[in-house]
């Protein structure tokens, strides 16, 4: 009997056609963990594919609810296994059981995969459009099995076979093939095995959820551009992930990258003069969320050069050396982040504080602070841009607003953007001066407010221009906005109204659902 | 005094720092045109560029009626000075002066602006989202400068500085850089010149339409992937339109291509024991319309193989052969129409009529059909669906329904897809099987209904799968839908009320823009 962990493919854990193995590990102990996993071969993802189509077929043929059931009973599998998913997280990422796993991450799991559910069954998400008069009837619809490869840092909110992209994924009405993060191979399993049982029991095609474990990159290329493959998700490192966009861009097939981000944090004198103990409680508890493992980390923080700024900068120095430093995801995110600090300060970045390991006996690094000038960032830009995913930042002080304005004119494009200034109005001026330069180059503009704890709502927009995404108009977070990233469009002329999808016909799928008939969005029947 | 003719930049006209120059073509006499027209070197994009990027900028900061005062002075402008239009356009393109150019495409232009004007005026098109509870608002604003590479069939309503694309991108916020198709350089001018008119009379940014002639295909890979473009329209041949992607590509800047398509029609037997004459007229308007020079030109029209469907290829035969062969747009078009044909008899497929010049004095060829199998088709589906854009087509007779759905399943990505059956509903059963194969295959599907002739209507899709368009989720024509190309999603969290864009505020900028407030789509204000 193998000891290697089955893939979960066509409906049935098999064993792999495996090109190789690996283990995860425990960062908390850097002990690698008992559970061997596969790298796949071609073979799996092939009969992957293969599958992930007949189920996309299949799909086609079936009412939404189908979907909608499985999204559901999903949901409910999930928080009934939360604590065997939290402790099995936990011993993979080190990321804390409590607030995190538990109170924030998972329940954020479930409540997405509801809103999913909900949106597939009203069928809003697919802006139904009719125009009675020319007799055009248009929506989104499934675009085809969708490949998600997740990220280390979300091993829930963003997992391969659980998280948004995957949520998203199933609703728009489309298979997935999740490639598992493989420093939560573990949590990935788990997760599978509940949604296994939450397609059995809602009679949903089997092949609807699949996993396999790794890959290696020349097959990765090959899956993501496959004819047979209508989009994919990926969030994770930049290297990886463009390796992933140059190939489906060559097949012309949409992919959609959460890539980095270093997200710049302006602080003008006034709001410190106001209200700095705030401020330094607000950027503490941002950029230490995680260990500073989050998308919309504030890596950067850009400042003008005054009393009031150095000020700030010592108290964040003081309460970085008394926080614990936490625990890092992996080995991998150690040295990563170590690189990242020399990089920075190889252009001349000063090290504040932190810079070397906490611990030797567990993946970290003492909480860092890095200080350089407006000149020596404009000097160097593109590597003083260089992420340091992590519990570490680089702040900037600039001569004056101009040397701001020019530093965020540099900037590539990013997630989000914060600006915090007087509340009596008095730096308006400046601030009407840098929020447009700043919006263009993020996804959220935000005000006297740090960018983490991104809020799971329509009007989010976790995205942003590139290399922070691979494109500026679509969002990874938010039900249902996320769902048109899988999303087919597809008009319907003059065709008979027995053979329009549901969502399209006289009657809709439902009393709440919207659709915009002859310019007016409303709900009801179209008479 | 040079001869040659200048670009418009920056608000004026002035020499082009050209690398060479070219002329346009009469088609209908095959005779090169006076007038001489510049090559542009990078410093003509690089001007071009950088004036677009600080309009761009001043557009952020200026009321979107501004640009939809521009865009009605421009429809209005446009309307008046319609006959000098369809004059040049005719001398460039030998397209029909009436009913094509004069009542068809050019009211198809001015009304496509005025919608631009009306929904950039409104700002529904921007999707504005708010959630009260979590004080997130968001909306898409402009991209940033777009560069439109306008198509040579459509010289007025796709024109690279009239045409949709250049409507959807200014109503959007963006300025445009048209660079204008080789083929009807004259007809280009000429809307700059009255684009320039309207610019002045109503105050507009001068930078906000720019106009350039032409570039060699190193500049013009150089232009989609500056730092400075938002996005990048292009129609038009798929060899230069996949050179410009991979550019715009590798640099993670949106372009949105329309490349080919053979739009198939599948007729079954039904359809035609029922009502054949109508449906051999319907193919004759359609296959025929423009010289068959049309983004959806019924290319390819799948049979099943009985006395019926011989009947009908016999008939469309003879009306093609009755019908008088057009002028086609250019020598180019020509040339490639012969090599389409070409290819196609290389793959055994019979010549029924036409292939040859129909008049060696323009550029034409005798209406065309070409005849083969299903299985021939079968056996080399990638060359079988060569597009031979012009006045021809391929007839695939299939030796039953499974043989018609295999070969839907070989297709590429297209515009449109067309199924005629019998009215009484006997062949609904076939219907319901290939219906969900072709709609996966196409951007618009329909019933008993030709495919030419597209509604510019908000239900619209004028787009579809790889290689059809870069995208499967956006549609080239349809206001406002057409217009998200060229948005930016921003979200704006938390930020205080009076720096948020008009569109978001509790006060709406017109009574009649739409918004989905807490899940609720509704005019009017806040609360």
């Amino acid at each position: 009997m193998s000891k290697v962990e089955p893939i979960f493919v066509n409906g049935s854990w098999v064993q792999s056609s495996s090109i190789g193995t690996f283990h995860a590990m425990n960062p908390e102990k850097r002990e690698r963990l008992p559970e061997e996993y596969p790298i796949s071969s071609w073979n799996d993802v092939e009969l992957a594919l293969q599958v992930a189509m007949d189920t996309f077929e299949e799909l086609c043929h079936l009412p939404s609810s189908i979907v909608a059931d499985f999204l559901e009973a999903f949901a409910a599998g999930i928080e009934s296994e939360r604590d065997s998913l939290v402790e099995i997280a936990h011993r993979e990422t080190a990321l804390a059981k409590t607030p995190r796993l538990n109170d924030v991450e998972l329940p954020r799991t479930f409540n997405q995969l509801r809103a999913a559910a909900a949106a597939a069954r009203c069928g809003s998400w697919s802006m139904p459009t009719i125009d009675t008069k020319a007799n055009l009837r248009s929506c989104y619809q499934g675009i085809g099995p969708v490949a998600v490869f997740g990220p280390n840092n979300f091993p829930f909110a963003f997992g391969s076979v659980s998280g948004g992209d995957f949520a998203a994924a199933i609703a728009a009405g489309n298979p997935v093939i999740g490639k598992a993060n493989s420093s939560h191979p573990g949590t990935t399993k788990r997760f599978m095995e509940i949604a296994e049982k939450a397609i059995r029991d809602t009679g949903a095609p089997k092949g609807l959820v699949q996993l396999i474990y790794r890959l290696d990159h020349a097959d990765g290329e090959r899956l993501v551009s496959d004819h047979r493959i209508g989009a994919t998700g990926y969030t994770g490192a930049r290297s990886a992930g463009l390796v992933l966009k140059a190939a489906a861009d060559r097949a012309g097939k949409p992919i959609y990258l959460e890539l980095s981000s270093i997200n710049p944090v302006v602080i003008l004198p006034g709001a410190l003069e106001e209200r700095v103990a705030s401020i330094v409680d607000d950027y503490l508890n941002s950029g230490l969320a995680g260990t500073g493992q989050m998308c919309t980390n504030p890596g950067l923080v850009l400042l003008v050069d005054c009393p009031a700024s150095r000020d700030f900068v010592r108290a964040i120095v003081h309460r970085y050396e008394s926080a614990p430093s936490g625990t890092l995801l992996s080995e991998g995110v150690q040295r990563s982040l170590e690189q990242g600090i020399q990089i920075l300060m190889s252009c001349g970045a000063e090290l504040l504080t932190g810079g070397v390991p906490a611990d030797p006996h567990r993946c970290s690094v003492r909480n860092t602070i890095l200080q350089t000038t407006g000149s020596l960032f404009l000097a160097n830009p593109d590597k003083m841009q260089t992420e340091v995913f992590g519990n570490a930042a680089l702040f900037v002080l600039c001569a004056n607003v101009d040397e701001i304005e020019q530093s965020i004119r540099m900037l590539e494009g990013n997630l989000t953007g914060c600006l915090y200034s007087s509340t009596t109005g008095s730096e308006d001026d400046v601030v009407a001066r840098l929020s447009p330069c700043l919006a263009q180059k993020v996804g959220r503009l935000l005000n006297d407010k740090m960018p983490t704890g991104v809020a799971v709502s329509p009007a989010m927009n976790h995205g942003g221009p590139y290399p922070a995404t691979g494109h500026p108009g679509f969002t990874a977070v938010g039900i249902p906005p996320a769902m048109l990233r899988f999303g087919k469009l597809t008009c319907y002329d003059h065709v008979r109204s027995h053979r329009l999808p549901t969502v399209l016909q006289d009657i809709p799928p439902s009393s709440t659902t919207w659709r915009k008939i002859d310019g007016v969005w409303k709900q009801g029947p179209l008479n």
